[in-house]
């Protein structure tokens, strides 16, 4: 970390940054550029939040050389991390299709696109328990009854389960029906949540906040690794921009981004980074061609019939076109989709 | 509601809508428009999420025509909240100020500092005591010991207390000690601790999250009042933008909107929405000059030594200052700090 | 266009708005909808701005049913447009690639990367020689003298120019150099230049404003074919977002959704739409995958000395080994790049 | 400029950076930080584009320790820029307000709408003559007609006249009949009408980029006075963000920060910041407690009947009532409406 000081800047107020620095356990390495008086700042600046340097008078600005994130980095960890799940690597050389609808909307429609989804080449089923709405009077899910139906599913297609948990305290429950967890766009920065999700050591989706940075999603994640949980994917699920024809704006750098700054696997979300059905197919194409290991994908039997977001479901046809297609690109790439 | 059919929508697709809408209990009326079918929907549509009819076949847009909320909005109560608070009327004629540090950082420094705001004129002391942070590695707070220190704060200075909570099991802990419920930008959509505050009864102030809509706002604050719970201030603190010179940018826009959508107080944090002490005054006044009922401010007796947010605290001084400032404003607009 | 009255709207009101759709040629067609009156207009709204009628007392909301372009849209003309560019067909089956450098640097420069990109299997080289700069203190570019070496590159190469105009009164200027003209991002809406590129006749390389919408990008190619010259590409080039990580955010979404709205060819610069060389790979592979129908590569000899974007430039290998990747793509989608 | 290299750099490549920093004509100083080489360079570096460095080999990140603009900051000039403007004081201690119609619309509506605005206290005339419009189909001003009615309304009630100028073969004629060229949101970055109103000499209100940064703004007017035009006033009329409620969201934060960092003087413009009517006069009472110079308001003798922008043009009536508000809460600021 350099702060570095303004021209205008009285030798007390240098000299107040550099007291103020060794109060914190570091020490201090002073230069000069240009007018301005440069303080390096050494020892472990990790822990220290910048704006507490920066306050200070005479300041014009805290450079930080480090990022602020350890575990989940490259430098940290240089090996990409493979989590297995179901017989795949994810992480690896294998693409991951997780697929399913929106919300459980009851037993016989779910077993019914658990098994076209797994006929198309999912691997897992992704559903909707625990719904978080906009809306309080919207419908909120079917909660541990949900749970169960997608336990079912699981032991009839032997597709493995991602589902979310929005509260601490639902952990230990969804953790006894799934075999992801998933966090939510609106909780990527829930800490209570990602302290329980980090101790429940299971395999977890934590999907990018919808106006968060890439930084911010790394911190996230950092905190369910520094409870003891390595097992996370990333999810980008597009962000939220001026451009409002679409619901959402897919971040396509973010997929190298992330593979250049961590070791984490990547998966995209092209239905809710789309919200129209119809672009998904060309989306999830171009989420593998940029290096994604593993798709998301809303897939319902009767779009037209969906308690929710029906408008980007696609259906199991359509899903197995999709399929093909991310195929072969994946096999141009010199990866597989893991079936 | 109102479903535009698309020009080439068949006369099946017409039907099918209509059959749709008939199974969630509502009426169809038909219209014609320059080759587009309208098909009118009339009923209870408030729980209805556009996107079961927008996916639809042949529908080209769905237009809602009501607004979504209804306990937070004018049109179902015309007059506004006020909210009783230490003597003050909230959201009446009055403006309340809300003032102290980011973090509670040892019970002596508390103590001074809350002595200062309230010679200045502040009538709520703020201050955390479990604090959200980017990094696991910053300080989290003190914690009810910090609460604690707030509880004894106000048994000597007679301010009362507004602090953060930040999970549904803390609500009840925190409101032992706090007269409000700070809930946070980043947990506006933690649907949980919605329901948890909304069945506390407790005072909320209720913070935009930073990539919140003033519609999604409003759409939180009805989950708190659907739970009984009517006390709730709305606050504005800055969204994000591409703009990066300041830490967020206030939509100042969002005061006189809200005004005019709901009848709860509307509260600004010009600390937050600047991130830069020198700008805080200057916004501080352009916020009560739009119709804000209340500020709330971050003010350290020594904001060079402030653990968090320094760079963005005033001095004692400076908030005094801002105090004279905006008081001459709320004259001149027929309103008068709470004192 | 559906004009939604208030439910507190009186006949006086509605009268006036049906009075003043009159005055406008317009015939209106009256329905009720839940307390709402509905005045539906009949006649060509196209040239009406919708706020004429917004601001009209009573008026709760104006929905419009049409797009507000006409030559662009699929609806118009359902076949994509094919441009024909020294030998490839731009918009068909073929993906064609643009590649150069920032800057016209100089006649030996310009010729050594000029060789190398055709090499590599480009077909258009880009290049600047009147640069628009944020600083008036940076480098603006050779003028006429860059252009001069442009049209000797395409003599010694065969490689076809395309080249940014930035003023009107430069168009009859760069035509007599370039085959295709540029219109960069921060002139997308300037009207003057559109209307001046539109009478030229010329193949246009329409450049999305960083923070424009697809909608808005649209309708400045309509003033280009409305003013007769149909040859239009258009190039989402990335757009200002929060997310700071990269230069810009590439909007992917807006690839397919070009494609269902216009048949005007979509062109993708990942260059700038990353602002890093390491990130332009997998970003165009992603472009392609996702169905663009060519892209604008910087390219440079030695990036690490060039004039302007070095940090975005690929050097010649680098290049040849994206158009090995692209290529094999582009067949897996049952295309090819144009050679 | 510092340099600043990664931890993995190699000594060639701190080297290389070396000599190319040379080449450029400045002087080079290293310093050790922490595993990292800093590289302080020394010489005037304003006019270096900062990615020349930040593509080189090793190099982590650029740091800049000047701001890129020069002449407009306040180290430059530490005193307020005053512009002498039909009597009053621009920029010094008085409050200016240019008001009128959005177009210019018929020589007896722009007389009566004149009279208006004069007698309830502004002191310039808006209103369009070349109007930028979306739609190619949209009305698009009267042109010189325009320009000589509002040259005949400043002879008949003595308002000067500020109109906005689109090309630059167009500022001779504006010049020969305003007082003030308009430089419009889409135009900030036109950099061949930045260069003729540069030279015009003309006052100049440059609207800020609907997209652009405050650092853009700044360097755009920099344009401006380096082509020896001292006259310019910076306008914030509103930036586009995800909120869509409002037409823009008034970046209010923007006023103390350009106060702070330009001594050139600060219009708002609320009309299209807020894009809606009732808003206006809060947030004009806002803009002014910011510490705005000037507003300029959109004002419609009957906005219903509007060409363009009647959603948010106030009545004169309306306009009255704001100048009184805003009136008295300059008073309180110590400053006054010039009359």
């Amino acid at each position: 970390m350099v702060v570095v000081m303004k021209t205008s800047a009285a030798q007390q107020d240098v000299d107040y940054v550099i007291n103020r620095a060794r109060s914190l356990g570091l020490r201090a390495h002073i230069s000069q550029e240009n007018g301005h008086t440069l303080i390096g700042l050494l020892g472990d600046v990790r822990a220290l939040d910048s704006t507490v340097l920066s306050g200070l008078r005479g300041v014009q600005r805290v450079v930080s050389l480090q990022q602020p994130f350890r575990l989940v980095s490259r430098e940290f960890k240089p090996d990409d991390t493979v989590i297995p799940l179901n017989g795949c690597q994810v992480g690896g050389n294998q693409v991951i299709v997780m697929a399913g609808p929106c919300s459980v909307e009851g037993r016989d429609e779910l077993m019914e696109v658990a098994w076209a989804v797994k006929e198309a080449g999912a691997h897992l089923l992704r559903g909707g328990a625990f719904k978080p709405r906009t809306s309080p009077y919207s419908f909120q899910g079917f909660g541990e009854e949900g749970l169960k139906m997608l336990a079912d599913a699981r032991k009839e297609t032997g597709l493995h389960i991602v589902t979310e948990v929005m509260a601490p305290e639902q952990v230990p429950l969804v953790s006894r029906y799934a075999d992801i967890l998933q966090m939510g766009t609106r909780n990527m920065q829930n800490y209570a949540l990602l302290h329980a999700v980090g101790e429940s050591g299971m395999p977890v989706l934590l999907k990018r906040g919808m106006m968060s940075t890439i930084e911010e999603l790394l911190m996230s994640a950092e905190y369910i690794l520094s409870h003891g949980n390595h097992n996370v994917m990333l999810c980008e699920r597009g962000i939220r921009t001026f451009e409002t024809y679409t619901r959402n704006t897919l971040d396509i750098n973010a997929v190298p981004v992330l593979k250049e700054l961590t070791h984490l696997p990547v998966i995209v979300d092209p239905s809710h980074a789309t919200g129209r059905s119809s672009l998904v197919r060309s989306v999830s194409r171009a989420a593998v061609a940029a290096g994604a290991d593993g798709l998301i994908i809303e897939v319902h039997q009767d779009p037209e019939n969906a308690v929710s977001d029906g408008y980007q479901s696609l259906t199991p046809a359509e899903f197995a076109e999709l399929m093909e297609e991310v195929g072969a690109i994946s096999e141009v790439l010199g990866r597989s989709i893991c079936a």
